[in-house]
């Protein structure tokens, strides 16, 4: 949810609240977690389109399943695990994985929300931040894909700098360079329904790295939906798996880095501002006004005491 | 011309060599430099279009006026302030002016770059970098036009962050976010003709700051020329000169900034890469093959003199 930020929405949830809008139930969970643990109510995206469910569900599955080894059970509360607004308009999942302690996973946080808008249209904002600890200056992960109509997605894929890329060119060379994700980022790209996305946040753009893939898609209306389905499938789907794979071979589960310790001083530092920012810019700004002061409140608070900030 | 890197200039330019075109002869200069000093090959750009030519000209003289008591005379020697190929196709011009010492200005520096394409059409380049010395962590300003037919121009302008924006918030509020450098940058690229330029190193892309106007316009065959010029003078025009207004005065006449010792061994790191990475990303890559071995290598060397790496 850190790079949405829509202003749009400013407008659509200062309206008058809709009327409200039975809750569609939610469907049994199409997969336990990694043990017998209990269902995990962000792992159904019940709101996505097909191929756009696949995907999310195939993303997050690949990471969990890597990264099995160092992460903690959930430690989230029902209510913050799952939450809806009083008029039942939006809904909205948060899951959290700490790592273990030592480990490279400083945590995995899922979240996926649902809103009916004013205008008889939906939002949805579906968001993965894979975040690493500081046992590696590898680069954490950042997924988020927002669809505000059925013909058009906007999506933010990226390896999230943990250095000053002009300071550190060697950094750039090894996870940006070498790892060739200017060719992923540019086969979308280069689809005509692709158009750059630039966030309107200018921390968020600092952010970002140079190979980041923050586009929108937009298929027109009408037959737009079924062409959104396509290129979600015949595009998004193979860029999106090869750029979590190459975070997973060469970030999370990559060669071991030596991080001293004014590095790491520095690399606390700089993450914990990402985080708090995060928190600042979009959620602490936006999250209110879609759930309302209590909710919002309990589910920032369980997000700032993973992130430690 | 650091941003360029055409790789299909590449393609052009390993071509059989052009037959020898003979050169315009370069018309006396329209200005004399701040004193009585010699001419400046520079300031005449003979062969961009008056609407350009006009832009250009006036905005570097904006900057060397409201500079000029931080400035010391050209010490360039003729070979190195004009030089042309061999066959006469390219033509190049460098102007040096250093920075008094104790002054915030490091160097201003200004190019331009012609080239008779083996294709009929010509390139015309045409940079300026003004950097700041550590006296000030204050943003560098970038400005690079890059023209390749009369109906499309890239430009490159932008404020370049001396520091790491993640890390330091504050920074970009005080030079990017408090100066409403965005709405500049979004009154060019919401013109139909305007599409975001992304330059080829990853390395310049991360150089660049969040709210850096890196665009192409291309405004299509035959007519296009006329409305090209109509672009600059109605709307480029306009905003390149406000951009370069707040760099002169936010960064080099702006506010002191206090810079710590720490800070300023930082500082020098950082701005001698970026120097030594334009040189060896742009310069050393491309000037052998317009100018050849012997006089593109005068010229870097007088670069890398100024640039201290």
């Amino acid at each position: 949810m850190i790079v949405a930020r829509f202003h749009h929405n400013l407008t659509l949830f200062s309206s008058p609240p809709p009327p409200s809008i039975k809750s569609k139930r939610l469907r049994p969970p199409v997969v336990s977690s990694m043990s017998s643990s209990p269902p995990r109510p962000f792992l159904e995206f019940p709101y996505l389109s097909a191929s756009h469910r696949n995907l999310m569900f195939s993303l997050f599955s690949s990471i969990e399943t890597r990264l099995a080894p160092d992460l903690l059970p959930s430690s989230l509360p029902p209510d913050v695990q799952y939450f809806e607004s009083a008029t039942g308009s939006s809904k909205g999942t948060l899951d959290i994985l700490e790592g273990k302690e030592g480990s490279k996973v400083d945590f995995i946080l899922g979240s996926w929300i649902h809103c009916d808008l004013p205008t008889g249209s939906s939002l949805d904002i579906t968001t993965l931040f894979a975040f690493l600890s500081t046992a590696t200056d590898a680069p954490h992960l950042l997924l988020e894909f927002i669809q505000s109509s059925p013909t058009s997605l906007i999506l933010i894929i990226d390896l999230l700098p943990r250095k000053d890329l002009v300071l550190h060119p060697e950094y750039l060379q090894t996870f940006y360079e070498s790892t060739q994700l200017e060719k992923q980022r540019q086969s979308l790209s280069k689809l005509s329904e692709v158009k750059p996305f630039l966030s309107s946040s200018l921390y968020i753009r600092s952010v970002l790295s140079p190979t980041a893939l923050s586009i929108s898609i937009n298929c027109g209306s009408e037959e737009g939906a079924r062409r959104l389905e396509e290129l979600v499938e015949g595009h998004l789907n193979g860029v999106a798996k090869q750029i979590v794979q190459i975070w997973l071979d060469g970030c999370a589960c990559g060669e071991e880095r030596e991080v001293g310790e004014d590095e790491r001083r520095v690399l606390i530092k700089r993450d914990n501002l990402v985080k708090r920012k995060a928190v600042e810019i979009d959620l602490a700004a936006n999250l209110p006004r879609l759930f309302g002061e209590e909710i919002a409140g309990r589910v920032v608070a369980a997000i700032q005491k993973v992130f430690g900030v």
